[in-house]
């Protein structure tokens, strides 16, 4: 089958992988319906990451079952589905608590490759949703969001408690940050201010459901959130970046006492305990186990509540990949869907 | 008055200070029943922080009304009543979500002087709360442990989100560690386990309601816990020293989607933004609001159903004030009373 390699920083290739497999009876094998390109694709992309050797990439999929492990019960072939980037036994005491990007079986999609014609994913029972019946093209877009970028933006506004009454600020205006815009909106959130220099992504930003666009960043940006909360901060504020500008953003921008609901994955963040004894907030994230939400979001997207499918804003056939990666890296495209 | 002034650190003496006078409408002036030295004011006292030439010290304290400037309305001369270390208006938005200790008028109390005769507590409406009526002797310990580390360890416990079925963990043995013990137990807590290696602390901590002793630190104290969770790590920790150590004990021993409840004032605190990240704990903190809890808490004393005036395992005149302070520098005390 054809798949997305990584050689290199910036050395993105479609070449020919070997097809997966069952390997344990746990597992499934899936043709995927779409993949996409992840943010977090970027920081190898760009050298941050380091890239030991050609890796497979890809941990965002969606599609339709093509075979079982002779222990899987809860999918079987024909069915379409969405998994999350961390495969989970949802049955462990960790998943029972809702945190199945920590359950003690977890394996990371991300060696396996998704953004490919086909993937092996372990753990079917667990880490597979179906959807009522297979969906129609124009749905596919939305659950393959709901496989990293829509979950992970959700977690952000559930771990900021986003919520009625409640003012919540989005700092990042990547499709994560965009989409945890739309999940505040759907919890209740009285107002919604994203963080956002860019006209088009400020657009999508309104169409989600924010109330209040701020272009200032860091001091400035938190001056200004202030500025728009009684100088109390929000009671609520999503980090969707994972940088240390990022996250002093967030945390300088909650009000004591108030929630920061972190999902950019850190990169180089360092915390001061002093600052953040007196600064009084929650903090929260991590990984975000999106299998918690899945069910629900499935049921949003299939009763077309919400169209989180809005943030592939470049849809470029697999074997254009590397085009999908360069668009997203120079920012003129938010997120890339790859047709297979 | 007599009160007790840090010239450096080590060195403190009783002297002669100005008496206390209503400053503003807003004030109220107490005669002290008893105050008290706290673990936080070691850190001055052994040099960590810094003292800027005589200072009046203390900021514990529970007593009987004697003045009320023009405004106040809630309490009147001859009432016992107890504060907390920082005042505040209890009407803010800040305040009326339950954090006081970072109300928007908020005056720490410190720099006045609660190892005194007599104390100034500004906007005495917001901070002080009076018992039913004036308290025997006995009960003056537990109303003094009240003002501050009873109410830190019992935010830290709240923060940390002991309840029914959970598994605390408490790392520090000093006032306040043990006080989160005796909130973890009040809170429902299944399981408690006090992290201490000194005996008379470790009989202290079984009788506020510990149920396991860990006398491991560190990386051990960490694997010690895990091997009594079923390898999990504890659902709460609370933190109560504020040390790079302890925190990351109480981060490493919290099981991922737990919750880290940290009271202890941070002193040289770095996090890693990426191990907080896929710790996947829930970290709150910070000075405690204890204004939140004195009415609970002074319910509690009154109809004897708690005793948090056994940690002063030390009772001395306010005249040996410098003795209190060496007997807890040394741990030879857990905390001292100062008869006034």
């Amino acid at each position: 089958m054809r798949g997305v390699v990584m050689h290199a920083p910036g050395d993105v290739r479609v070449e020919q992988r070997e097809d997966p497999r069952i390997v344990a009876p746990t597992d499934a094998v899936i043709r995927l319906s779409a993949t996409c390109v992840c943010g977090s694709d970027l920081w190898p992309y760009r050298g941050i990451d380091a890239v030991g050797g050609p890796s497979p990439m890809g941990h965002e999929y969606a599609g339709i079952v093509e075979e079982v492990g002779s222990e899987v019960t809860s999918v079987r072939p024909g069915q379409f589905v969405v998994g999350s980037f961390f495969a989970s036994d949802n049955t462990c005491e960790i998943c029972r608590a809702g945190y199945q990007t920590s359950c003690i079986r977890r394996e990371l999609m991300g060696p396996l490759g998704a953004q490919a014609e086909r993937l092996r994913v372990p753990l079917a029972d667990g880490t597979l949703v179906a959807t009522p019946e297979v969906p129609g093209d124009d749905l596919i877009p939305s659950f393959l969001a709901a496989s990293d970028v829509l979950g992970t933006g959700w977690f952000g506004a559930v771990a900021a408690q986003a919520g009625p009454g409640k003012t919540v600020a989005v700092v990042g205006d990547g499709a994560v940050g965009l989409l945890a815009v739309l999940a505040a909106r759907q919890l209740g959130a009285e107002r919604i201010i994203a963080m956002s220099r860019h006209e088009p992504r400020q657009k999508l930003a309104l169409e989600f459901g924010a109330t209040d666009i701020v272009t200032e960043r860091g001091d400035d940006g938190v001056a200004r959130i202030k500025e728009l909360t009684g100088g109390l901060g929000a009671h609520s504020v999503v980090e969707a970046v994972g940088t240390q500008e990022s996250m002093l953003q967030a945390i300088r921008a909650t009000r004591p006492g108030g929630h920061v609901g972190y999902v950019g994955v850190a990169h180089g963040v360092r915390l001061d305990g002093t600052e953040l004894f007196f600064s009084h907030v929650h903090l929260h994230g991590g990984p975000a186990p999106v299998r918690r939400y899945l069910p629900e979001l499935i049921d949003l997207i299939w009763n077309r509540r919400i169209d989180p499918g809005k943030v592939f804003d470049l849809r470029l056939p697999l074997d254009q990949a590397a085009d999908a990666y360069k668009a997203m890296d120079e920012r003129r495209a938010v997120k890339a869907l790859l047709r297979v």
